[in-house]
């Protein structure tokens, strides 16, 4: 089976630089996977996305060396295995609030008997390779996103979760959760406390932690404080961003 | 943020007409929503539409005065979030039958700490503006459909649910739940004392109260007894209507 | 091979009730194939419709007894083959104003030796049967549009190609090449003369004549004039149609 | 109601022939549907489809004398409900473990006060016909997926429960359940001796009984052993199987 | 009819900025259009755009108040008569090498009798309004490219075409064509040349001059030498550049 | 720039196996492109396949190591461009039957001062690389179909036509052209000395040859005949084959 590139940066004590897809064509997911993200994300919870388009652009990933991942739209089976059989190596699944909804999660990530994924990795094992079936268990990622003040409740049981490969911050979620403001590269003390204590459950269960950001500065502020893999911007926020630059630059003159 | 043209109304003490959308395209969602109606509704229940032709018809749509709204095919909050998300103001959510699912489907609807919805607005922010996070939660509407036996037992209790802004009668599962007909319009005794029930707790609550209609003098009943809006026939059944009535006068000769 | 019926209507001396389909999709397709029409027209030209969506309309049509037919969106034999080979029985033509034109487009029609079709029916044997190849020169129809002075001029030369089996009306193009006002159901005497000689001609060619109409009482005017096959609305105009008159006895209320 | 011909089938004691799709085409669909099975079914849970695929692919299948069917992602009844309004005259329901589980599928596929589908059955009602409400109840099929050892657990509660039509086995996912290797045409002891328990609670409890297999003569033994209905091959097994075999003997010299 | 901007903003003796999308997604097109481009150009030839793709992002440009705008594939009067009925309000068109070219595409862009457009702008009425056909003759803008030698040689007939409102640079093939090498900002001497005598040659027949720019720099020089309207990068290459910055300042780290 | 292994094996004097996709889907696209082939193509002229569809399958076949190539509907520029800036590393084009033809087909495919294509490769530059602008000319292949008795008549101007890398016989169109029957496998004399001549055309002028065929058994003597190209079934053919093959397994009991 291919290897899942995130897995072994991380194996040897490197970081992983993760690209953001939100907007629904395998033309925009090709042209980022090019760019040299270590992996790139299929955004179907809050892109436009839907699983037509995902396959595509799992496709379109496929032509580059850059891993495809997905966040799915909610903690269901559904999602998850379908996704999974599109050929994902890695789910962020948002809104993991207790140790069951973790489990749930999990389980739906893996065969029996560590788990209760259906067989049938119809794209999966034409991207994985024929052995697909046999190592996927160990190959797949699972990551978690903490982004409520009840999964800050519940961390340790939630990291401490077999099948979590990873916990995942969402800023913007747990931010409002915590009574703060919305938005990416969260710097209230409320917030960036609770975002250590993610780091240092992570670290506590041996997990890997990763999290969203919305700029280079605070995304290599995140590695140094021990983050193992960071989101930085996305491929709608790089057309805001530089197509509102480009604009503003013409109209002054 | 752009206002929500259908609590407008209602404040000022009208009615709103919603035109209802069944066929998955953005060219026949432009075409209804440019012919008057305050709302139009996609289907994404009994209509044959999915996410990605939802977020073609709410851009059509958009390119009108008519209020985006949509249908659910459940009361999944995956379901709920991503039709917010692409930019819908107002969500009809079927077969809403207990005080938990009508907390379950409210708190979909708004962020935290009203509700759970997760943040990122990604083509909602395009439609209603960049301050979207910060009134969303003000300008969204939640109508619950009312349409089982069930639901009727617990009529009370669903509407006096915070977040749910509307009830919305169901006419044809409403009267099946009942043992009577399917169908719209019903005149059958049972079924038109629980469509009163449901005005009488709509208004007890303080709240709205839609249905489905397939006439106009249907309708215009339904608002002199009370109801806050109607919606009249859609798409596909006025193709059905008109189409067969010139086909039948075509064959008389 | 599948009957073409529209033929057979034909050959038994009665005229046909053609369906117009401009809204993109196989659902309301297969709606309005469904109501009676003897014949439904993919519209590629004027409807907002690509070659994908005709052939999953095409598709729709086939579940039902009408014969599927389309008009391409220029006299291309790209655009004509490859609708005939996605099981359309018969095409409407647009601009032919020339017998060099009315040969390019009878030629794109059928297998040599006859025409130039090129072979490889790949869904309209699905649709035909096996014997496609064989008998399709003699069943699928060819219906060139009549819709410009020029064509006016050449009308003779037009009517007598062989290959084309009908002369088609496009009243709006006619009238304003002719220098009136574009619509549907002409009356202006310029326009009735040039109509009143496009059937005439077709008569003395041995060709079949049809023509675009707005409404039942035209088309049965146009019925009795000597027209084979009339079309009456389209799914768009039905829609427009009826969903104004709601949306207006509502507001009426 | 179009009668549903499995369910004809069976009545004269014969079994039926399903086949199987993934690969999200109308195209193909109709391709495998004039094959020649008695069934043909579109595989939503591991095929690379869609509802909008699927949609299309009902369409395709509905120009044959195939029978419509589907198997969902999951269940749930947002996917059985959509599924059957767009025409699918049997479900196949993946993972149904327990009772309770198979009550909730079951439930879901039949209306009030049988079940609790809700009414709509937009595109169902154009392919079965206008009398579809009435008689859906009696004619649709749901299939209740066997595949874990928790469902071989709890087998005779899931083979009694009214609504349940037939057990199907998936025999991929239930050997990995009982420890063994993942794929069809199974042939281990403890697996042949569950797919043999499932195939006897069916018989007790006057149910049918169908089966997934990977080749003609796995299948025609379990036509022998009792099965109702088997599946032979896919779409996509075929190309894979034929495809492979072809470059191999060209290889081959 | 609703007023072209670009127009207004000519006739106020402005120049107009122009956006450029190639990315097959409505959503893109809509997050493009809302940043404050006066126009917005779906990019049908280089980009990888087809007309159902085109259709939704006219939809999705339409929400906002930037023109939408087209290049059609190829001087082809079905691809420019498509592209109007779907609600473009301006044709870029390429390779317009000579006179009968130009006219060919002037042609088709009106009705007669100043042209030989075929009536029936489907969702351009809904657009434009209902006087549509009685004004897109005046309002709709033809902008001819000018990129080859040839073109060069020919330049005053085509500038001098009625109908061909704008000639429009495409400097990557101008310069291939001259012997030069491809890419966008030329400044090479014998290309620079040959854009300034298109300017010329514009302002001679008293057309207006847009051209393809890679830089804000580039632009505003081109503004000041007396370009009409400037298009400055576009969706793919914003992503492209932005994207690849970011993940260049991470490694950096 | 990628290599083009079609030109590698022709350059070691080895023959290319050539798969062939109808289907429109990317997943059966890439399914095929994983079976061996040395390239695929893909049929945009007989395939039910438009545009959109040749770029989700051009990608899928991008993540093996397959050529992608395409059949163009038609000779016409826009075609052949719009599927080389997809990334297509070869182009049939049918219907190649004077050396006008020839000529116009050849300069679509190369650009100036060679031929005529516009430039701007926006797929294809992610697949060939960065410095496919400068390479592409020498790197694509153009093969034009020899199938009209026309073509045989002119069968050296073609052969010799500059640019033009390959002939290729299309078996079924030159049958029936000649006046035989259509079909793969030609046996007649007739069509077999027109083969041959094809091939000894091709080998005159320096040419490459190739063809479309329906058995393993006629392509191993097409080899042997001195075909450098062969193409084998396709996905449609061997879903039909296997297909049929199955269900005549199980009804033979």
């Amino acid at each position: 089976m291919r290897e899942n590139r995130i897995r072994t940066i991380w194996d040897r004590g490197a970081w992983a630089l993760n690209g953001w897809c939100t907007i629904p064509s395998g033309f925009s997911a090709e042209l980022m996977a090019g760019l040299g993200w270590d992996s790139v994300t299929v955004d179907m919870q809050h892109g436009v996305i839907d699983y037509r388009d995902a396959v595509a652009m799992f496709q379109a990933i496929s032509t580059t060396d850059a891993v495809p991942m997905a966040r799915v739209p909610w903690n269901d089976p559904a999602h998850v295995m379908k996704t999974l059989d599109a050929g994902a190596y890695g789910i962020i699944c948002p809104m993991i609030n207790t140790r069951a909804e973790a489990e749930k999660f999990a389980g739906a990530m893996r065969y029996a008997p560590v788990g209760y994924r259906s067989s049938g990795p119809i794209r999966a094992s034409l991207y994985g390779g024929p052995d697909y079936m046999d190592k996927a268990n160990d190959i797949l990622l699972a990551l978690a996103m903490i982004e409520t003040a009840e999964a800050m409740a519940n961390l340790d049981t939630i990291a401490a979760t077999p099948g979590i490969d990873a916990l995942y911050v969402g800023p913007s979620d747990l931010s409002i959760s915590l009574g703060g403001k919305p938005g990416l590269d969260q710097t209230a003390d409320k917030v960036v406390a609770a975002i250590n204590a993610i780091v240092a459950a992570a670290k506590r269960h041996g997990k890997r932690v990763g999290i969203q950001c919305g700029s280079t500065a605070y995304a290599k502020k995140a590695i140094k404080d021990g983050f193992d893999l960071v989101t930085v911007l996305s491929d709608s926020r790089i057309i805001a961003s530089l197509g509102a630059q480009t604009v503003k630059e013409m109209r002054a003159g």
